[in-house]
């Protein structure tokens, strides 16, 4: 079987087998290196122009970069190789894909291309070195999420993505043509983790696609993003949904830091925000004053923050707690969808988690009272009888119950501090990209 | 916080917060019984009729089945209680939400009810114990799934679920309104894990859901499913493939059954397969051999299987090598899709693995030369310029690769025994149900 590249040191003088893109070709007078790449490293295959490796040199003489070469070979450690002091002297390549000699674009650097193109050829762009990490990086984040989560008894969910109604208005949803009905697809499994909780999951936690027709072109909007949804029931407040959240953000942090907080600091020049510190937690209200009084700011909305204020809230996190993170709680009715649960002065039992300048992510305790969620849903002047499906789950009991939801995207393009969502998505969806 | 009623017996005259829906109400003359129900265990309230209960009886006079309480109370430990030996006293009873007194069905046994109206009332439906262990597992199941990926060094990728074209052919997609244009649901990650393969993600997975405009009403057809899906590169043969899924499923059935393996066995009267024995691997040619042979049976289609074959093959397996799952591979290129690549005779580089009488995957070596590529797709009448994206993926230098995908639900129908895909479903979506 194939070694992985990191671990050639282990196989001195062994007789061994790699696989790999070809990084780079040079052909000099009396010897060949090629530097072969796999997504483990680099290794510099060294080939003598001589009688024996005359096959050899021939395979390299019409080598294009790119391609793909499987080596058997001998590992040789040689102090004098500057790429990880060691180098493979090959008896056998095999030349396993060729590449076009000319690349669409120039993958050595993210600056010498156009994003477009580099979105085009997605493929390409993706083989740097960055790339490589950052999704390995989200691998292990997302997988330190659920890891959390499944230590701690909650249930997978998959919530349906084709749905009969839009989950929270008329606006900014997919139609599909469903066998001649018009359904929807699922903007957020909101409606159907509650319905978890109404079917005593207790604990749900489920990662999955949302898609929002919003037209929007944005450097983080985005018509098919990835979402971690949690909702848990029988908590006292929402302030539960908060401790929760906090540990579960600073778990899966504290594992990236292990993991690969060096070659995030190597790749990206960013530190893993520290996760000693609480993280503050101050009202909407409070605030509104801090603006206003700390940074003589007062934002266009009433009821809610503009990127402005998000990120000045951010500054005086940073300030005076030294923290990445601040809640921001109690938001005003106007401001939150019907279902949050409303405190006895008519603000919300909900929060905001700002990030680094924004805002990753919403929470509350839901209303899970048929009679005053209903009065909710009038206020907001939505028709009751069109959501009479979610009604139902709170009408032969529901525990008292909160979540919140968090784009994967978001919270890493914050820890990466990356400025564009384009860059931070496998495969980007946008109003005019539907390719590749 | 709300102690796990599972976990009561630890707080012996302790004064604990537990919370649940109300199972059972037994109003006697003295005393007042209520069985409380979490998921994770019930346990028996006890309420003697005296003065000093008096709110208390009056609370449990009104209550209704299904309604969720919120109970103060000492654990006090009773053999005679049949329900695990132990009862709550409470000194404080609130009642956090109210059922009306009628459910739109029983929800004591699956049978006392239709399957249409459970899955009208899913939510209810899924209160029964034997769907919150279902889920469970399910969890555990998928979990272990990533676990084993995470440790060995698969990166995890979310690929686009709104696609420009269809995946594999024109039929059976579903179409969306996308800004005016006509995109399509995506019916499987195939292409977009291939390109991470042109992209040099080595080894990669996704769960996630998959779309199927399909308008069959059998029991194992739904329009949207849960889908688990592995692609690797360097690979030497579709051997190395069936060698990493073997290990796989091995992996996750064995947490499965040290997890759960009583409580399913309990629940569903079903024993986790044996994982000791090395799955058999036979030909199509050897297998529709033994069919012939062992079984006098002829299939109708000469090129593939139909579900009576499968079944057969699998009571074969379980004969010869006392095992329940069996590959088949090899197939013929008439039943198997372009990308599938050729051995020298003509057959693909693939494989079945069936499991229980019923195909549970399919994976292969995938072709990953362009110019061969192009020629299969021409040979099945596939315009290769309706997939130059896709083919565009090769044409850069790509590592030979492949990969499988499993469906989660159908995979957990057969462990669990259960013979129809609503039943495995958080919620089902078929052609005509779109609800909840």
């Amino acid at each position: 079987m194939k070694i992985d590249i990191c671990k050639l040191k282990d196989y001195e003088n062994k007789e061994i087998t790699i696989q790999g893109f070809v990084d780079k070709i040079r052909n000099l007078q009396y010897v060949q290196f090629v530097i072969l790449r796999d997504s483990t490293g680099k290794v510099q295959i060294t080939i003598e122009k001589n009688d024996e490796n005359k096959e050899l040199v021939e395979i390299i003489d019409n080598l294009t970069l790119e391609s793909t070469l499987k080596i058997n070979g001998k590992v040789s450690i040689n102090e004098k190789v500057k790429l990880g002091g060691l180098e493979v002297i090959p008896s056998n390549i095999l030349v396993t894909s060729k590449s076009l000699p000319e690349l669409p674009l120039d993958i050595t650097s993210k600056d010498n291309a156009l994003r477009e193109t580099r979105l085009d050829y997605r493929f390409l762009d993706l083989r740097r070195e960055e790339n490589n990490l950052f999704f390995r990086c989200e691998t292990l984040l997302e997988q330190a999420f659920r890891e959390y989560c499944v230590n701690n008894g909650f249930i997978e969910i998959h919530t349906p993505k084709i749905a009969a109604g839009a989950a929270e208005s008329g606006a900014e949803v997919f139609k599909i043509d469903y066998f001649g009905q018009t359904a929807c697809l699922s903007q957020s499994p909101q409606f159907y983790k509650q319905m978890a909780m109404s079917a005593g999951f207790d604990k749900v936690f489920e990662i999955g696609p949302a898609f929002r027709a919003e037209n929007s072109h944005t450097s983080y909007h985005a018509t098919e993003i990835n979402m971690a949804d949690i909702e848990i029931s029988w908590i006292n407040s929402f302030s539960d949904i908060m401790d929760m959240e906090e540990v579960w953000i600073k778990y899966a942090l504290d594992k990236l830091k292990n993991v690969y907080g060096e070659e995030i600091k190597r790749l990206f020049n960013v530190e893993i925000s520290d996760t000693s510190i609480k993280f503050p937690r101050i009202t909407f209200k409070e605030a509104k004053e801090i603006l206003k009084e700390e940074y003589h700011f007062i934002g266009e909305k009433e009821d809610d923050f503009e990127r402005k204020e998000e990120n000045l809230l951010c500054e005086y996190a940073k300030k005076k707690y030294n923290c990445d993170f601040i809640f921001i709680t109690k938001f005003p009715f106007a401001a939150r969808p019907f279902y949050h649960m409303l405190d006895d002065d008519g603000l919300t039992n909900s929060y905001d988690l700002l990030f680094k300048g924004v805002e990753i992510t919403t929470g509350a305790q839901r209303e899970h009272r048929v009679d005053i969620l209903t009065n909710q849903m009038l206020e907001k002047g939505i028709k009751p009888e069109s959501l009479n499906f979610y009604l139902d789950f709170f009408k032969y009991g529901c525990p008292p119950h909160g979540g919140f939801a968090i784009g994967i995207a978001r919270i890493m393009m914050q820890i990466f501090e990356i400025d564009n969502i384009r860059e931070a998505t496998f495969i980007y969806r946008g109003p005019t990209r539907l390719n590749p």
